[in-house]
C-alpha cells in the first residue's frame, strides 16, 4: 500500500477533507488497524473509536490494545462497551445483527460528539467481492450487486455524517502486507463476527472455484462493482424524478400514488417506485421481494376494483379521483386511510330532499337540486342532454314516480340501469365492479333514489329511465360538489 | 410446460402476433424442438428453419429428422448448410462463433423471404442463469448481466425482425418433461455447439455449487436478470439522451463531443457514452474494457493538452471549438479528421501584409487589418481596450517597430508574451500547453508577428508589450474571421 495510494482511496474515492476529524472504527484486528496507520500517515486529524461487544470474556484485552496504538499516534481514544448478546436476545436479532447495531450506533454518536466529517472502517476489496456475491445469491437487485461505497450515507445513522471504507480499494493481502511491513500487530478475534460460516464458505470455497473460471475473477467482481454503482445512481436519479411526478400523499401507513403517471414509466423505473414506496412503509425489510413488486407491476398495467396482498400485511388497491382519474393506494392493513376526497354518506345522515333543495353531507360535500324548463326547437339530440360532469346528472322530472327523492346508502340487493343500457337492470355491485370502485368507498357512497329505484349514482351515471329525452319538458339538475 | 404458460411466454413476454408468421430455428434438439412444438399449439403460423454445421459427417440425418416433425405438424421447412469450420478456419473465428455467424444469417435472410414477424430459437431459463454467470465472469457490467431478453432487435442481423426465445419461461427439467409427455424425440449432438467445455463447467459445478449456498441461486439469479433488464433499459434510456445532448459531429473513424456537457453527466451515463462511443467506432470489439473507459472518464473529469490511447488504437485528445469551448476526440489513429473549424496557414501562405489590408487564407478564413484613431477625453481604462473575441485584436500601432506585419506560421523557439502577463515571455509551446491547444492544430496556426516578434496569436491573446495604453493614439485593429 503505497501512500498515493493511500491518499487516492481517502481524499478522491472517499472523499475526505485533510484537515477535520474522521472518526476510525477500529477493532484492532488487520484491516481497521491498517486502516488507522494508513490515515495517520496522511496526517488527518483521527479519533479512535473501539467498541467492545462483551462477546468473549477477554474481549476488553481488544480495547487495551486498540488504546494503546492509539496513545502511540497521539491520537484521542474512545471506548464503547455493550452486552451484544443480551440485546441480540431482547430485540430477537442475529448476534451480527445485534453487533452491527449497537456498534454503528455507538460510532456516529462518537462522530457527532467529535464533530467528525466522517467515520471511517475498514472494508477491503475481498469484502466487497463476498459481498456482491451473497447479494447476487440473495437476489438483491443492482441495490446489492453494486455492494459496498467508498462514501454513503446511512440515513438509519446519521442524515449528514457518511460512513468511508478507503480500504475498498486493497485486497486483503495487501493489507497483511502492510501491516507486517509497519510491524503493526493485529488481535486475533477467534469470534469475528464479520467472517460467519457462510461468509468463509463464500471466501475460501466459492472465489477460489470462481478463479478456476477466469483466474482475475476476484478483480472482474470488484471492477463490476464499481460500474453498477454508477449504473444505479442513473436508475435512482431516474426513480426519484418518477417519484415526485406520482406521488399525490405519503402518510404514516400509507402511500397514494397517480395511477397515469405510473403507468407511463419504464418497467425498471416502475419497479424502483415500488420498492421505494414498500420501503418507506416497511422500513425494517431488507430485500424488497421480485414477487412482490411483480404484483404491484401487475396491477399497474391491469387494475381492476379488487385488493392485492403485496407482502408482509402490505394491501394495494385502486381508487378514483373526483377527476375521474385512478391512484393506486399502498397501505398497511388497517391503516387509517384519508377519505376525504370522497363523498360519504353516514347512517343519520340518510334523508329525503326536495327540489328544489340542498343536503349538505357532514364528508364536505354538498347535494344540490333544482328544475329547468326545456326550451328548444331545435331537434333533440340526446348527448346535449348528458352532463358534463360526473358530480351532475340532468334528469326527466315527470318520469320520476315520486317528487320526493332520498339520499341514501347502498342497499343489499340494488339494482341500477345505467345510462345507455336500456333494457334491464344490473346489480348495483356489479356495477361498481366493472368501474373498478373502491371496494371501502362502496358502503357510505351516496345514491339519489325516488319511489324506490336508484336515478342517479354520483361520481358515475344516471340512470337509464329517466334521461332526458325530446318528450322532457322539465329537467331535474342534481349536483354533488365539495364544499370549497 | 402449461398451454397457459407458453401463450403467456410467446404473447406476453415475447409479444408474438397470434396471426403473422414466426421463423423457427430448430436443430432438431430438446430445446428447439420443444419450442416448435409449443408454438404450434397455440396454432401460430410457423417456418421451420435447420441450419446444417456440417461438423460431422452424418449431421445431415439432423434435418431429415427436423423435416419429418415439420411435415407432421404441416409446417414449411427450409434448410441451409455451409461448411462452418472451413469458414471459421477463413475468417480466424472459433467454431462456436463461425457457427452462430452462419446460422444467425440463415435464420434472418429466411425470415425476410417469408416476411416472419420474428426469428424465435430455443434459449432456456438454465441458459439465461448460465449466461449470467458467463458475464459476471467475465466482466460485462450491467448489459451482460442482465442476460438475454425475451425479445431483442440485434442490428448486426435485422433492423426490424426481432429475435425471441419464449423458453427462456423454463428450465431444462420442464423442457425435458414436455419432451416425454409429448413423444417429441429430440436428436443428440455429440459437438453440441451450446455445450462447450467453460460452459459445461458452469452448468454441472458452478451452478450446483452454488445452490449449497442458497437452493433458490438458480431462480434468483433467473430473477436478477430480469430485473436488471428493466435497470438496463433506464440506464439505455438516460445514455441516449445524454449522447444527443454531447454529440458533435460523428464520421467514419472518429466522434466528437461537447466536453463541458460529459462532465456534468452523472457518472453512469458517462460511462455508457463512452461505452457507446467506442462500440460505434470499434463494432467489433465485443466488452469495452473497464480501464479503457476509466481512462476516458479521467480525461474528462481532468483534460489536458496530450493524447491518450484509449484501446486498439483508439486516440483521445480535447481540442477548441471557435466559441472556446472544448471538444473531445475520440479518434481512430490516422483517422482524417475534419480540420475545417480552425484557421490553418499553408507554408505556401506566410507572407508580409500591409495595414490596412486583407489576407485570405485557404483554410477558409480571412484576415483583415485597419487602423483607428483612439479620441477619448475620459479616464483610460485598459479593460475597454481589449477586443470582446477571441478572433479580433486591438494594438497600439506606435510600439510596432515596423508597419509591415507577418502572417506565418510558428517556428522552432518562438516565444510569446501574452497580454496580462508583463516582464517576460514564455516559450510558445508551453502557452499552448497551458491553454491545452490540441497539438495537431498548433503547427499550422496562423500567427501574427511584427519585426520578428509576435504581435496577436488569434483565438487567443494579442502580446502584452502592444496592448493599447492611455498613450496610444493610433489603435491597430486585427481581425480573423471565417469567410461565410
Amino acid at each position: 500500500m503505497k501512500r498515493a495510494h493511500i491518499a487516492e482511496a481517502a481524499f478522491e474515492f472517499s472523499k475526505l477533507k485533510p484537515e477535520s476529524p474522521v472518526l476510525v472504527g477500529v477493532s484492532g484486528g488487520p484491516d481497521s488497524l491498517c486502516l488507522l496507520d494508513g490515515l495517520a500517515q496522511l496526517q488527518i486529524p483521527l479519533i479512535v473509536a473501539h467498541f467492545d461487544h462483551q462477546l468473549r470474556p477477554e474481549s476488553n484485552q481488544d480495547a487495551a490494545v486498540v488504546r494503546k496504538v492509539a496513545k502511540q499516534l497521539n491520537v484521542p481514544f474512545v471506548l464503547g462497551s455493550q452486552d451484544v448478546a443480551g440485546f441480540a436476545a431482547e430485540m430477537g436479532y442475529s448476534i451480527e445483527e445485534a453487533a452491527r447495531t449497537l456498534r454503528y450506533q455507538f460510532l456516529f454518536e462518537q462522530a457527532r460528539l467529535h464533530s467528525a466529517q466522517a467515520v471511517a472502517v475498514g472494508h477491503n476489496a475481498d469484502d466487497q467481492v463476498e459481498t456482491v456475491l451473497m447479494h447476487l445469491l440473495r437476489g438483491s437487485g443492482l441495490s446489492g450487486l453494486k455492494g459496498m461505497s467508498f462514501r454513503t450515507i446511512l440515513p438509519t445513522w446519521d442524515e449528514s455524517i457518511p460512513l468511508v471504507r478507503p480500504l475498498l480499494a486493497f485486497t486483503r493481502t495487501e493489507i497483511l502486507e502492510h501491516c507486517r511491513e509497519r510491524g503493526l500487530q493485529p488481535v486475533f478475534d477467534p469470534t469475528n463476527l464479520d467472517t460467519s460460516f457462510y461468509r468463509n464458505r463464500l471466501r475460501h470455497e466459492l472465489i477460489p472455484f470462481l478463479e478456476t473460471f477466469n483466474p482475475q475473477a476476484r478483480q472482474v467482481i470488484w471492477r463490476t462493482a464499481q460500474v453498477l454503482e454508477g449504473d444505479a445512481a442513473v436508475v435512482q436519479a431516474a426513480v426519484e424524478a418518477a417519484w415526485q411526478q406520482c406521488l399525490v400523499e405519503e402518510e404514516t401507513g400509507y402511500i397514494v400514488m397517480r395511477l397515469a403517471e405510473l403507468q407511463v414509466l419504464l418497467q425498471g423505473v416502475q419497479r424502483g417506485v415500488i420498492r421505494l414506496a414498500i420501503g418507506n412503509l416497511l422500513p425494517q425489510l431488507r430485500d424488497v421481494d421480485f414477487a412482490a413488486v411483480d404484483r404491484v407491476v401487475q396491477f399497474i398495467s391491469q387494475p381492476h376494483s379488487g385488493q392485492v396482498d403485496i407482502v408482509q400485511g402490505l394491501l394495494l388497491f385502486a381508487e378514483m379521483e373526483e377527476s375521474g382519474s385512478s391512484r393506486l393506494v399502498i397501505a398497511k392493513a388497517g391503516a387509517g386511510l384519508n377519505s376525504q376526497n370522497w363523498p360519504q354518506l353516514l347512517p343519520e345522515e340518510e334523508q329525503e330532499f326536495t327540489i328544489p333543495g340542498e343536503v349538505v353531507l357532514s364528508s364536505g360535500w354538498k347535494l344540490e337540486s333544482e328544475w329547468l324548463i326545456r326550451r328548444s326547437n331545435a331537434p333533440f339530440n340526446a348527448s346535449d342532454w348528458q352532463a358534463d360532469t360526473r358530480w351532475e346528472a340532468w334528469l326527466d322530472l315527470a318520469s320520476l314516480s315520486s317528487r320526493l327523492l332520498e339520499l341514501r346508502r347502498p342497499r343489499p340487493g340494488d339494482r341500477f340501469q345505467p345510462l345507455g343500457l336500456s333494457g334491464h337492470s344490473m346489480k348495483l355491485s356489479d356495477f361498481w365492479i366493472n368501474e373498478k370502485h373502491p371496494r371501502r368507498a362502496r358502503q357510505d357512497w351516496p345514491l339519489v333514489a325516488a319511489g324506490g329505484t336508484i336515478v342517479w349514482i354520483p361520481g358515475f351515471r344516471p340512470a337509464h329511465p329517466y334521461r332526458v329525452t325530446e318528450n322532457t319538458q322539465r329537467v331535474l339538475r342534481l349536483r354533488l360538489r365539495r364544499i370549497p
